[in-house]
């Protein structure tokens, strides 16, 4: 109790710090939220909204959920929402799942935020409350140093471990950022995936439920089992051949439609 | 942010004073968790993992989380989060939506933890701690005397008066609990629905989401356009002519397959 206590006075100091420095720096108008939120109870909702799918097509986090949201990226929280699902994920996996020989049981994982975190790039970005930059997050990518979001790396090695065929796939421009996403992954630790599927010509424009769709369409033609399917957004986790689980990251910076 | 702390210590002594109380109280031991989850932070991503779909089949709720959601479901957060996912509805609903004269446009809503609030009856089963029982829940239902959840009540009011026909769609059984189930919905201000569908002998052991496809099928087929469907489970929200938009009520403390 008392632990809690200290918790929850802890937590209150960094509220307190974060508003001293927010209220000094010259804030920006953000877009106008289509609900009033008046702070964090109600930035929990959004945030609980979004996650489960109610919020849509959102382009910009509420202003008044700058502080909260910093706080909840950073302060612990999401890591713990990170590991907590890869904990639901492992004992799937433990739970009876029997490999054939045949060398075609699959998963699927996203690659923004849900191998590799971009949380230090949305920093600067107020985590979501400035719109989406396509630009700036190109020059972000491109330096080929986003950090892995370490339980999807221990995932990760698990599955490959286990024997399971890794599938990356990615909304990424191939032809861009197909080199320097390659030795990103590598230079985190993602190494031994079966393949990793950026975004080419033929399927630029589409909406990513459409594009991931023909994507694992494609792997199951060849034959292969997809027991998961792992992604920060829901359109990772929508459309056709969704596999046998889809697991949701979380994710309350930004909507990829 | 002095209300913030004030709030604070508020929660903290609720969970103080209810910490207490169980500790007097003699538990009876309760299922196992898949996960060890050590109290508030921990059982937040456990509730983020149920509303995201990320947990599935579960029995019961983690005994260590019972003050955590005692304090979520009787505290204002339970509320506060109908009340957003309300909001984000009736922005859908006045963004654009035109009816058309044939009177064929329609919204699903789910009964039980949707239009009518079980949480008196879940208190005294520690709020889903313990397992669900059958006969318990059929003579809490049998009192006729669920309250209704009023944002849900003021949604329902608001798409008959905008010209919607309402169907409320429920896996009650429709031999023991169709009287007492309209009883219950008239005496709570749910009237001018266009049509209450329980579940009948045929459709006796059918999982959820296959019995409301069935409904919302034969819906379609007389010509009814589905705008909105509304459930607390995700499998009110899953299978076939799910409606156009679906959204995903919280409920925490039990899972219907």
């Amino acid at each position: 109790m008392i632990k809690a206590m200290m918790k929850r006075t802890q937590e209150v100091l960094v509220v307190l710090v974060l508003a001293l420095f927010y209220k000094a720096a010259s804030m920006k108008p953000c877009s106008k939220p289509p609900q009033q939120l008046d702070g964090g109870d109600s930035c929990l909702s959004w945030r609980l909204a979004v996650e489960a799918n109610n919020v849509r097509a959102w382009r910009t986090v509420p202003i008044q959920c700058l502080l909260y949201l910093e706080t909840y990226m950073i302060g612990g929280q999401y890591e713990r929402d990170v590991e907590f699902i890869v904990g639901e994920i492992l004992s799937y996996v433990n739970g009876g799942i029997v490999l054939s020989e045949d060398g075609k049981d699959a998963w699927i994982l996203d690659v923004d935020d849900t191998c590799l975190s971009n949380v230090l790039y949305y920093k600067g970005k107020r985590y979501g409350c400035d719109p989406y930059d396509p630009s700036g997050f190109r020059a972000w990518a491109m330096t080929g140093e986003c950090p892995a979001i370490p339980a999807i790396l221990g995932l990760f090695s698990k599955l490959v471990n286990s024997g399971f065929k890794v599938f990356l796939v990615t909304g990424r421009d191939e032809e861009r950022l197909g080199q320097v996403t390659i030795e990103n992954l590598h230079n985190q630790g993602f190494v031994d995936y079966e393949r990793l599927i950026l975004r080419t010509a033929a399927y630029k424009g589409q909406s990513a439920v459409a594009y991931k769709s023909a994507i694992r369409q494609q792997l199951v033609e060849e034959g292969y089992r997809i027991w998961g399917n792992v992604g920060d957004q829901w359109s990772d986790l929508q459309g056709d051949y969704l596999g046998n689980r889809t697991f949701k990251l979380p994710n309350p910076m930004y909507f990829v439609p």
